[in-house]
């Protein structure tokens, strides 16, 4: 599905995520990346919806742009009927959009705590006072929590690879696990993934989330070796936080990722796919998107490309 | 070392560390302690250096109390001549007020990449631009920084042995692998332990830093199999987060953590130690010694005592 865009250009693979141009349309996001010179855009669902499903992927080809990723089925940890019903419809659906995008790749964040969706959620309670010994508490249970998740994947996965779409798994970093993503590490992912084939369950390395893994070159390697390795997002870990820690990201190079080091580890498994990159900063977002667009290729020339080998 | 305190009721085996109450000086630390039936207490050296380690070791006997721990050592990774020399005289010095002080346990909180010490820090240089694949920037490369810290950790070992003091390798929450410390897992202090024997290198096990590690029973288990579990300090992980990610912690049963079953697993290794108290938090430090004494207590006595066994 290449175009007419500059695919062929030195950022042929680099992606932009509608996340990190906020304020775009999917319209103005796919024309900013195709001025850009950029060869795909990483699309969230909501700018999807906006223009309906089929028109999106009119827009998209028109554009002469791939689409590196689908964002974001996800939100498995319901512990209740019809919180599982809800999940499994929501995430069938956005099985037949990634489809009918032309991505394989749906990337999955999977939940967290099912009591607490929401950083500064309702109050959990107490077990009972002078209860001896209680069993855990299921709203705090992070093991049946991920449990859950194995098994909403193995009910997706046939509905998946019927339509040739991969549930690409995202390990999101440990400040999220409480109420985004009971998946912390990339080998957690490749240890959920492992009961599948990787056709239709993959995982996705985003470096603001798992650098600091000091299992990370091996877990990558094996997501290599194993031929999961679905996707690539690129930002940085900036200090100090921000108040909402999912928005404590930054341009490539703006904090302290080694983007070389982790960029040749991918690299070195043979990844051949996009380099997508996704960041959620308020500054960002305030920053008309031509501009972000130039920045992050220019970080990408500087600190990813070079590595790519 | 036991004495006239309540350490033989219901709370023998639960420690206040100073950090908890953070207004009070030493003595008023140890009379809380006392005055509130606890067994130990968790020393920080700040307040143990306002009255000199000598006159602290006969304050902590006179009140009938363990020194559960002594914190901190560490900040291991410098690159430098001059601060690799800071780092290991600094730690040297540790070694010998735990000895003093009666604990073996030096807790060692390893520090974080060398150029940027605090959050808020100095911005990081870029690499030169158009310099083709060049090296990993020191500042940011963390996989020369852990081995830093291994090399650090093989220089303090015959000293630590010498003085009967173990270096407790503490794992922080990867929210602080920037700017505090490059040991982010259970399982990857034990990996750094594993060179020495058990008697000088133990590990900690703090539920806030390492609650979300998807193999936190397994490298439980193994920290209890290889001799090296050496504390267990308990506190919650609440959310929204603080600014400051490091007092993002709260009570016992005020957030996330399932206390529960990791206070299962912990006892199941056979830990025959104190529990600690280790809380930073703003509200409680402006909260007076004896309420969050008595809460810590209660909290104790609900969450953590009943699943000791």
């Amino acid at each position: 599905m290449t175009g007419p865009s500059a695919s062929a250009g030195p950022l042929a693979r680099l992606s932009l995520n509608t996340a990190t141009t906020k304020a775009w349309t999917l319209q103005e996001a796919l024309d900013g990346a195709a001025r850009g010179g950029l060869g795909a855009v990483g699309l969230w669902r909501d700018r999807v919806h906006e223009v309906g499903v089929d028109k999106a992927a009119r827009l998209v080809e028109a554009a002469g742009l791939r689409v590196s990723s689908l964002c974001r089925g996800g939100f498995l940890t319901a512990a209740d009927d019809a919180g599982i019903a809800a999940a499994l419809a929501d995430n069938r659906a956005a099985i037949v959009e990634a489809a009918t995008l032309g991505t394989r790749e749906l990337v999955l964040v999977v939940g967290g705590l099912p009591a607490s969706s929401a950083p500064g959620g309702p109050a959990l309670p107490y077990p009972a006072a002078g209860a001896a010994a209680p069993d855990p508490d299921p709203t705090r249970d992070v093991v049946a929590a991920r449990a859950r998740v194995a098994d909403r994947i193995a009910d997706l996965v046939p509905y998946a690879a019927e339509h040739d779409v991969r549930l690409v798994l995202e390990p999101l970093h440990p400040v999220l696990a409480a109420d985004r993503a009971v998946i912390s590490t990339l080998g957690q992912a490749l240890d959920l993934a492992a009961p599948f084939p990787a056709q239709p369950v993959g995982v996705v390395v985003d470096t603001s989330h798992v650098w600091w893994d000091p299992d990370l070159e091996r877990q990558i390697a094996r997501a290599g070796a194993e031929g999961r390795l679905a996707a690539f997002q690129v930002s940085d870990w900036t200090l100090p936080l921000a108040a909402d820690a999912l928005l404590s990201r930054g341009h490539v190079g703006d904090g302290h990722i080694d983007f070389a080091t982790i960029t040749r580890w991918v690299a070195a498994t043979g990844y051949a796919g996009d380099i997508e990159v996704e960041i959620f900063h308020q500054g960002i977002w305030d920053t008309p998107g031509d501009q972000t667009v130039a920045t992050l290729a220019e970080r990408y020339l500087r600190h990813v490309l070079p590595h790519l080998g």
